[in-house]
């Protein structure tokens, strides 16, 4: 685990807050659950299954009660939809917030990370699965990244498996290898089927539809319509947007996945992996209280590691805009800082009665944008002289037109 | 521990934005730390003291690491403060997190909870003392809340027991029954330092003080002058505001406060707790380092809980403004709300099919300001009927219009 010093902290609260503001505008709510959550909700059936459970972080209380931290947000949401009945449905919520997995670390992988969370639980319909398509586009438009979003429909996958003669207890096995295609190769997922004793050619067909240039068509042609097939068409439709591509061999390897799937990608980046994904996990959520049909859900997640990765970075060690330096004024000076602040203006000036040239070398360190030099010719005429740390111009604006200046940026 | 449901989530998260705001207009930037801190740093001399580490979480990782959860983020702001020799200084950051206590839960007192911290380290001047209180009055301003700021030095204060006699090693424990005059009036701190084995009426001198119209000056002819009255005199002077109030008996209980300190009150209210304090503890950072003497630090501490707890709720189960109910039109009624979507405004729709009555109860159960029902006549017309869930009212609009006016908002 690692700490966010104020440098990477400003970052990610300025990309956090796009991404919020975003679901927001989409109609999801906050909700927000413990970190620390009772050990059998964590290692319940339909939670994250045995290998997440290996990970997770286990502690006790005084009471000596069983708890672990959590390792994902979508676990802590299925306990909270199985506690309040009384939620109307659609339930629409998005969570920002810390997991914790106990593994093994690599670079960029902690054991402490943010997951950033968008679900919807009780709409089994496309307008559901289209909506997180279209939020996942809206959010990536305003962080300024161009992506495609992927889609496919993992009931379609194993109908399509199943028709060329995969068994129903393979087909997982199957999906999770076929998941690695674009990181492998054909004859990479080929090599890997055969080392699982598996037929090496079940999955040309799938590989061959998701070549052609009309994939739906392509499907219909070759297995037939079929519900699975229409619901990847709405999906589409209600979309309408060219970055969105369905790809019939996306299966996304987890096996809570029922339906639709989806993926983002960063085009025309060095970054590879995957910087949102999601899909319809219906059994799920009923799963916790023995109820699988009673609770259909949709989501999409978004990686604010990979996302910050991509981002141009910003040199700011601190939020202030600007620094008033005191020359021999200090009370004028506070004065002054406190009318800025008092307009929303994010200024600061010297606590430490410093030289000159120390509290210039301090806002220039720090990445502040201006400086205003306050002596009492200043004071005495009305006219600061404001100097832009970043290109060194300098200009005289009155309090008034300075006020105006900063406000706008 | 408990959930945030949207309803209090929407809430916090209103009243954290605020604060947020206001940290950074006075140049406060975030700093985020790990919820999970190595068990030596939560329990070094300098950190929260035994009482407190008896209520700390422990943990183990795999590697068999001793672990625990932070109980407050001051301690690990020392560590990052410890770890990072080439922070300049003042380095003023902020942290808005949640901390973890295992003690007996009563009402209002949970087992995670969040802490709004502030805190400038490196400036032992009257200036970053003043700024605390100033940030204080400017973040309840913006909660629209009235208080006062009561300050003290409890530098002062020791200096003025000292001078009536008490010993230096009774110190703390006279000043821990001082901090409950407001609570438990006169009587009860003489009964209390009676039953301590004290002299009840050491404190006699210090309550008649508090209670003179010109302290500082009554303070002046009855211990004579001192830099540590000074320090009072002109942080009254630069926080200049007639709700800060010097309270020469205020003590905040803590033993590692060494100079200033601060509790803000709500006024014209029935919460009589503070809802805000902090001070001066100059020793406690460098102390982690063995360089107690080096790392000055006064902060301020906003409480989330008695904050909300004296707001005006608002009761909305989700952040949608406006609900697009579509009367056999759930195509154009999609197109509709993403229109508005990409306008910035909260918008949504029907994503089950369901009836326009089943709609208008979502809507109105969900405390959503506003739906238009979205018909055949309504798209030929373009007109929109723009219903006002709360005052029933309704208007006629054209897109732009119904734009404006939701934007306006």
């Amino acid at each position: 685990m690692r700490d966010a010093g104020p440098e990477e902290a400003i970052f990610s609260q300025r990309i956090i807050g796009i991404m919020r503001e975003r679901f927001e505008i989409f109609g999801f709510s906050p909700l927000e659950t413990p970190i620390v959550e009772r050990w059998e909700v964590l290692s319940a059936k339909y939670a994250g299954g045995e290998d997440i459970l290996k990970e997770a972080f286990r502690l006790k209380d005084q009471g000596d009660r069983d708890l672990g931290l959590r390792y994902d947000l979508t676990v802590p949401l299925a306990r909270y939809v199985a506690c309040n009945p009384n939620i109307k449905m659609p339930f629409k919520r998005y969570a920002i917030g810390r997991v914790y997995r106990d593994g093994p670390i690599k670079l960029g992988r902690y054991r402490e990370f943010m997951q950033c969370d968008c679900d919807i639980i009780g709409a089994d319909t496309a307008a559901a699965d289209a909506q997180c398509v279209q939020l996942a586009l809206s959010v990536f438009d305003a962080l300024n990244m161009k992506v495609k979003v992927v889609i496919n429909n993992v009931a379609l996958l194993k109908l399509m498996l199943q028709k060329v003669g995969i068994p129903e207890d393979k087909l997982t096995d199957i999906m999770l290898s076929l998941d690695k295609l674009k990181k492998i190769g054909k004859e990479g997922v080929q090599k890997e089927l055969k080392d699982k004793g598996l037929n090496p050619d079940a999955i040309e067909n799938i590989i061959e539809v998701s070549g052609s240039e009309d994939r739906i068509q392509a499907i219909k042609s070759k297995y037939g319509d079929s519900p699975e097939l229409e619901r990847v068409s709405k999906v589409l439709e209600l979309a309408k947007d060219a970055r969105v591509e369905f790809d019939p061999s996306l299966s996304r390897g987890l096996s809570y996945y029922t339906g639709m799937v989806f993926e983002a990608f960063l085009v025309d980046s060095e970054i590879t992996s995957s910087v949102a994904g999601g899909g319809r996990y219906d059994r799920m959520i009923g799963g916790f209280i023995g109820r699988p049909d009673d609770y259909p859900a949709v989501g999409i997640s978004f990686g604010l590691a990979p996302i910050m990765d991509a981002s141009e970075k910003e040199a700011r060690r601190t939020v202030t805009d600007i620094f008033i330096i005191p020359i021999k004024t200090p009370v004028e000076s506070n004065a002054l800082v406190q009318e800025l602040r008092s307009e929303g203006i994010r200024a600061d000036t010297d606590l430490l009665e410093r030289s000159i040239s120390k509290n210039l070398d301090y806002a220039n360190v720090q990445g502040m944008s201006f400086v205003v030099l306050l002596g009492e010719n200043e004071l005495k005429e009305g006219k600061y002289k404001l100097k832009d740390m970043g290109s060194g111009d300098e200009k005289l604006l009155t309090k008034t037109e300075l006020i105006d200046f900063l406000k706008e940026r």
